[in-house]
């Protein structure tokens, strides 16, 4: 199977020097990205400006902006099977980019817009033999906003995870299905549950599987 | 002798995920730091969110934010004699920080104001014996806004160097003393320019280069 990771956060430009990051170090879509090639599967990784180092033999493809990104997904969306979003994209960019460095004068208002929804985006594309996962970081223990997300977005399943992740060697997560099936996950390490979501995501080729009979 | 060096960027929180970033990879304050020791000095680093990797004879002090880094300035400055600023310290920091993750609704508008200016405020705790040097980021060929810096910052020495110097391997650089001195560098690897730019302050505690002797 041809599998398309993204990972790493977005770095959306203020001026030549100055940009909008967040704490994600790409540690997750490594971690996935390892996972999936130790179960014998192809990777494509979409890279943001990462300090995590990613597995050599993965096909990287380097990006900085949530507008870079969204071009590269649907670019190599439609050449693998399935997506796994990882990556934390920037929400908001600013208006407008100067080119020059500001100088230190007064205050300065950074007026910001919204990005494109990248997997929203890779759901109007999805292929009925393809299949998409994503991820909903939320600050409290909100699983209806990452089930709300699950739908809206057409992914096939979702992980709903502590925003105490971000940045973290560990993960405490929930797993959520269409089908209102959820899996609580004890807190584990990155690369042990990359490995549980990868056989996850495989799963989600199984008819079986598709038809919803699994709940818990 | 001992050398503070500070090196990298600041990041300045937005929410809990989110932040204020620059471009600084800290190669110019790892470079400086292997030069000063290479020289026989011994070195702290007072270190932002830096991708490079710090020379492990250093003695590494981590922080995040403008204000951290300020704090550790002040601090560890009385007991250096020389302080090299080579820092990308944010100017602008987010008015008010959400302690929790914004979420997608809308614009965003983020209203920023000025942080602390470290080289001035170290500038007014420096005693008669201790030296420092500033760098000087600019957009455009302004030499005169470094030489504008010099002085009010109190430094003894100014890089002025051209933006495209961040995150990249070489710096075409000019230095620039207080009484009028200025050294114009080739452009050239950061390691190369570090051993040139340890010389030239270590030249600082030369009572005739105090006076003004040299000039070009």
């Amino acid at each position: 199977m041809n599998i398309l990771i993204t990972a790493g956060p977005t770095h959306e430009p203020i001026d030549a020097v100055r940009y909008i990051g967040n704490r994600s170090s790409g540690r997750m879509g490594a971690a996935l990205a390892e996972a999936a090639l130790a179960a014998g599967q192809a990777v494509t990784l979409i890279v943001g400006p990462v300090t995590a180092a990613m597995p050599a033999a993965a096909r990287r493809i380097d990006v900085e902006t949530a507008a870079q990104m969204l071009e590269m997904v649907l670019t190599e969306f439609p050449n693998h099977e399935l997506l796994i979003m990882a990556a934390a994209v920037a929400d908001y960019r600013p208006k407008q980019v100067t080119r020059e460095k500001l100088e230190r004068a007064g205050t300065l208002v950074i007026e910001c817009e919204m990005t494109s929804d990248i997997v929203a985006a890779a759901g109007k594309i999805k292929r009925p033999n393809q299949r998409s996962v994503g991820f909903s970081l939320e600050s409290r223990g909100n699983l209806s906003r990452a089930g709300e997300k699950l739908v809206r977005k057409d992914l096939d399943l979702i992980v709903y995870n502590p925003i105490e992740t971000m940045n973290s060697p560990t993960i405490e997560a929930v797993l959520l299905w269409p089908a209102g099936r959820q899996e609580k996950l004890n807190s584990q390490s990155k690369s042990s549950f990359a490995e549980v979501l990868i056989h996850r995501a495989i799963e989600l080729f199984d008819p079986l599987v598709q038809a919803g009979s699994g709940s818990s």
